[in-house]
């Protein structure tokens, strides 16, 4: 019998990630090629395919290939163009949809990382009976997937959902995007880095850190170190958490939603960063959300959510 | 021949107007009666029910009932019930929509004014071809509405779009709600009244408001003001508009809206209200947005854009 699939792409800075999925979320294929090899998206596009066939030549009566979700920076859905995506190696509006349809002949859907990591969620994950939900991704950067009436806010012109850049603390931290006190800039890998450099200045307490250089630290070793007991560690966590806490308290006045989850390396880190967060955001919402609201992990925290999740895009749309 | 027509019924703490109105928004019939002298429910849906009923009796070929739309604070559009309404006669949980449907043998549709006016202004007014905006009403609070992909957001639990409660000024204002810093102690009639008071206490501009106590001072007296060169009155008004278009730079991060419509008091004091508030909301959101999202009084403005609201809530419905 033959089996329909789609293939998902995740593409990130460094690596892609693909995977063939049927509509349960069973992969039956996973591989990844390096991004920024890469200086022309056709031979780009002409890479996966060359994965993809050499995979299907054997089983050609077993799959039937129905469409290609793509998950990417700066990508919109609405034109199918990832658009100045800073962490790329191509520049400028480049018109990925049409590329992967051209090449392969197929449906293709494309949107931004966090939103295909929403519609992962949804479909394969424990949104599954949910309409309006928030999807945090805690990466390098912080990215959201907002869904409200089962269907992904894209907003007028696709790019709905920027809550890494909403403000937060008036004149501070310097972000990417050229503004001042983004959202991200405190709550992220990067964030969370530089809280606790914030706090080797302001506090006094022993710590591993003052070993450490900017450049050396990972967000990892700070989860380790709270596991640990370290004290800086603990308050970077608390910190984090607040901001994201406040944060998350007016979106929630924005589109109240039943869930947020959190996804990415510092979702990872448990209680450390989801009881602060849940008590902030609690303490800052208007009585009748408070203790309503939950703040959850994905469901699909140690799977490949982002090849999902773009999978599931296209499957929405087929 | 016969028209359709459906009631629409705005409910204000001290006056509730209604009309009947067909599917392009003409309204056939306009009458209000005092909210506040009806303390039991059914008793005020009998009086709506008379002067319908007198208007009708003479008109019974013309006009066919199709519904009834209704407006009204605390309105939650899920259960049909008017819930803890601190501004109106009565108290607790109210099941609006049952005792109007059962009084009437008609479909009700009933949600709080806010989203009542983000409605009215998409069936009737400056947003017939949008389907993704916000909808700002600014009286005594600060209301608000949301479209996404031409529905209104309710999210999970019906109370969605309460952005008079985002938090805007850490340890700010105490707000009716019990939070500090919330946006509409800000950006209301009562907001920039307050402004005017906290710049009488920091300024020392000669203006007529040291002469005005805080009871007797109205948000018209401050537009006046303004208008006739008051340096407290202008300043109150840019102070006004930066915190708003602060906030507005949140949301468009959330929803990327094509436009933002201002409605209410406030709203009529034109350029002072709206220059400073697009400024500060372009010099706060990221580039993509920059200079795209237009800030518009609603068209509505000197129309009965709550009645009209509500009658085309329950058109969008039947």
């Amino acid at each position: 019998m033959t089996v329909e699939v789609v293939i998902g792409i995740d593409i990130g800075g460094t690596y892609t990630k693909m995977g063939i999925a049927d509509r349960s979320g069973n992969l039956y294929y996973e591989a990844f090629i390096e991004t920024d090899k890469y200086d022309d998206p056709n031979l780009f596009a002409d890479a996966i395919r060359e994965r993809i066939n050499n995979f299907l030549e054997n089983e050609k009566e077993k799959y039937k290939l129905m469409g290609i979700g793509v998950g990417a920076p700066n990508a919109n859905y609405y034109t199918g163009n990832i658009e100045f995506a800073p962490n790329l190696i191509w520049k400028g509006v480049i018109p990925f949809a049409e590329i992967f349809s051209t090449k392969f002949n197929l449906p293709v859907a494309i949107t931004n990382d966090a939103n295909a990591a929403a519609i992962g969620e949804m479909v394969f994950g424990a949104a599954q009976n949910m309409k309006n939900f928030l999807m945090i991704t805690l990466g390098t950067g912080l990215g959201s997937g907002i869904i409200v009436n089962g269907d992904l806010v894209y907003g007028h012109d696709g790019f709905a959902g920027e809550l890494g850049h909403v403000n937060v603390v008036e004149n501070g931290r310097k972000c990417g995007c050229g503004k001042r006190g983004c959202l991200e800039t405190y709550v992220s890998a990067t964030g969370i880095k530089r809280t606790v450099f914030e706090l080797l200045s302001s506090e006094t307490d022993e710590t591993i850190f003052r070993k450490t250089t900017f450049d050396k630290l990972e967000a990892k070793d700070i989860t380790d170190a709270a596991i640990a007991g370290d004290p800086i560690a603990k308050k970077a966590f608390k910190r984090t958490g607040i901001m994201l806490g406040k944060a998350l308290a007016d979106t929630v006045a924005h589109i109240s939603p039943q869930a947020i989850f959190l996804f990415g390396g510092l979702a990872k880190a448990g209680s450390w960063i989801f009881d602060p967060t849940k008590c902030a955001m609690d303490e800052n919402v208007l009585e009748i959300f408070r203790g309503k609201i939950k703040i959850l992990p994905s469901a699909l925290l140690d799977k490949n959510i982002a090849v999902l999740g773009a999978a599931a895009l296209v499957w929405k749309e087929i």
